[in-house]
């Protein structure tokens, strides 16, 4: 039976060409790229060439761009690396109250050593009023960290005006952006926008697990999270992912030349959002205006778990909330204000090119098939 | 021409059944192992299968190996984890003056944070002497963290009786070992030497880069260095490395059942050291009783790069010092007192089991035709 994956916000499969080049790295240019010696130089070329791409994919220089582990260890090293290094100038830190858990457990742990850390409250389409991020940014404030979309709901976050809102309130802040969800998904120069911190992660963007980076713009100094060796100037030492890596330069190269997908999926989600709409138990969470890729619906009576592991039954992999979160309560739902009912019963569609129409209808048959055949939660 | 790599403690070929387990996680099990549906549980399936055949390797619990993106992250969380756990009970570490950069940094890194830390300096042949850690820990000691083979000597330390020490000085201290240059080439079980924390990495065993693991006795509590998700119980959140991960089970797995394979470097290794007697310029810097995968020496008067660039053009591999410090000077055979020309001079020749006599042979005669043609440094 056909797997009908929709739940790319969670992880992405593998484009072939990218596996293809972490086998090369694991099995032909195998040396550890701080060895001095030519097969210590092949890797470090091979690296150098995956830094450049994906550099290149958000018009930063290759020397701006660190390799990490993934998504969190980017997050947690900007966050913490930016506070430490700014620390003296300030106590304060804005935030959203919609980050990834990677960013929201770092700011609670900065809470707690003493930090005043403001999270900002998004309106019902999960997204972040501008005006207050204008009231929220003091001259002491040393960090503001602000995704660019959502991982629920796919809401955009109004990232271009924060570089300015720092600049008139005289303040010292460095401005990170958690682009997990946005790499290579919507246009993101973070020069344009003067970003200073931006992680992206591979494994969204059908690149392996365990690689990520960050861009650090030139001239910007933050402290390394890890101790240990000179690897990636310092900011992260411990050798690199150098499969992963490579492999995430292919994908990059590859989804930078692909110019019919955001089409494809623009096409695939007002599909999905007609057909959704057959369905009159479906509540819409994701706004119209939200990133294409994911559709966040309730079906309010029917809990997630319920929905998801019918689905799966049948080869359709959606999502309840984040699969970081694993079965917790969404906290992005919650302050978007939605009920315990609508929480309860959230679902999270997220889309790659390779899905097809035909899956759709599939998908739909088989959520009206639940919603005739199974019993409501209460 | 063949390649001679010689260079196996700086990092290892992946074997290709390992590679092809990524390839096959990368773009067959590709799910999240944190979603909720089949395609994330059979990722999780493979992931746990892995965290057996590791704990296997050390009879250990599989509740007892948390995945880690390598070496350096591994240490890491094991020093500072252990530290800000135990902090209110003491202010004093206990480690050596050799070890690695991830372990050495973070000590000067809580240095600066006012903890005393103890460098215990080793002996001529790179071993720590046991009375002296006898004499290092006290009742306020928080954390000893010895490694259990040094990377540049391969001399292997006596951590077998560290736990009786601090059992006797009636210290709180967590026993930490960095066993990535041990792991699978000796016997070592936690359980049995009273370890609290281990390192591995996969990439020195013929698993991919960006993999390791770390052992945590059950029942012992560290602070996690990364703020984030609940994968791997908290105390590494972030999406896994799975592909290196379940690579990493099957190179460990085949580690495991290849009983030649000790023998195998033994043999490797007298045969070399007997090679290299012959030349009269070598001075052996490993002594005879260290780890057999490692021969340190010098050539004094002829400086290791010009030596290391020399064989590299004959396509042999080899290593000054460790990968990760990339041509400065060794902190570790300063401390064994070697004068500065025999520390310029150094060479790690590091085993793995497919080198062969005949490579071992061909490596002696460019050693000898570099001797009598280069010009010495001096």
């Amino acid at each position: 039976m056909e797997e009908i994956y929709l739940d790319n916000s969670a992880t992405t499969k593998v484009y072939p060409e990218a596996a293809e080049k972490a086998f090369q790295m694991m099995t032909r240019y195998y040396g550890n790229p701080s060895s001095l010696h030519s097969k210590g130089l092949e890797a470090e070329h091979q690296l150098t060439a995956a830094r450049k791409i994906i550099a290149s994919s958000m018009n930063a220089l290759p020397e701006e761009i660190y390799f990490t582990s993934g998504g969190t260890e980017g997050n947690n090293t900007a966050v913490f690396g930016a506070v430490n290094a700014l620390k003296k100038r300030g106590n304060r830190i804005v935030t959203t109250a919609i980050e990834h858990s990677s960013v929201m457990e770092a700011m609670q742990k900065l809470e707690k050593d003493g930090f005043e850390v403001i999270y900002l409250s998004p309106d019902i389409n999960g997204k972040i009023r501008i005006d207050d991020v204008r009231s929220a940014v003091t001259k002491d404030t040393i960090l503001v960290s602000i995704m660019a979309v959502n991982n629920e709901l796919g809401s955009i976050q109004p990232i271009e005006k924060v570089h300015r809102i720092i600049e008139n309130a005289k303040s010292p802040a460095l401005f990170h952006v958690d682009a997990v969800q946005a790499f290579m998904k919507m246009p993101l120069v973070p020069k344009k926008y003067g970003i200073d911190l931006m992680t992206v992660s591979g494994h969204k963007i059908h690149a392996p697990k365990g690689v990520g980076a960050l861009y650090i713009r030139k001239g910007v100094r933050i402290l390394p999270l890890h101790s240990g060796g000179l690897q990636e100037k310092g900011i992260r030492p411990g050798t690199e992912p150098v499969p992963a890596a490579c492999a995430m330069g292919v994908a990059v190269d590859m989804l930078s030349a692909d110019h019919e997908r955001h089409d494809i999926i623009l096409s695939l989600n007002s599909y999905c959002r007609e057909k959704l709409s057959e369905i009159s138990e479906v509540v819409f969470n994701s706004d119209n205006d939200a990133l294409p890729y994911i559709i966040n619906i309730s079906i309010p009576g029917f809990r997630s778990e319920t929905l998801l592991h019918y689905l799966a039954e049948k080869n359709i992999f959606v999502s309840s909330g984040s699969a970081c979160a694993k079965g917790h309560k969404s906290h992005v739902l919650a302050s978007v204000g939605l009920d315990g009912d609508r929480i309860d019963s959230a679902l999270r569609i997220s889309f790659s090119e390779d899905i097809t129409k035909e899956n759709i209808d599939y998908l739909i048959l088989c959520l009206k098939n639940a919603v005739s055949s199974l019993a409501r939660s209460k």
